[in-house]
């Protein structure tokens, strides 16, 4: 699978295991809502620190974020 | 840490573990030379394509790349 649809695939999931929406999760990250929607959606070469922003809105650590075997 | 500083460091450790040299990675990841060298310096905001092109260069997981606990 693509690396941009795996994460974007993954950062739903663990969004939604916390019940957040994608406002609320760009809120926590400082990031903004529609850039949220198309990293969710696999269409951005998401960037380290926007990534690291993104996990620590999720409070997961990047090994836990990028533990693709996990569901 | 700066997450671009720990990034790099992670890299260059395992690279070392490996016993390859920037050039070594360069050519495996695709990626060039000097690209490599600032990686490592946590002097580049790395996006998602070239670190997972590093991960396979380096033989590891993503997971295991951004396992910032182990030495």
């Amino acid at each position: 699978m693509d690396i941009k649809i795996a994460i974007g695939k993954r950062i739903k999931l663990l969004r939604n295991e916390i019940g957040i929406s994608q406002e609320e999760l760009a809120d926590r990250a400082g990031i903004d809502r529609t850039y949220i929607t198309s990293v969710e959606c696999g269409r951005r070469n998401i960037s380290i620190v926007n990534i690291e922003k993104i996990a620590k809105a999720l409070d997961v650590t990047l090994s836990r974020l990028f533990d693709f075997s996990i569901e």
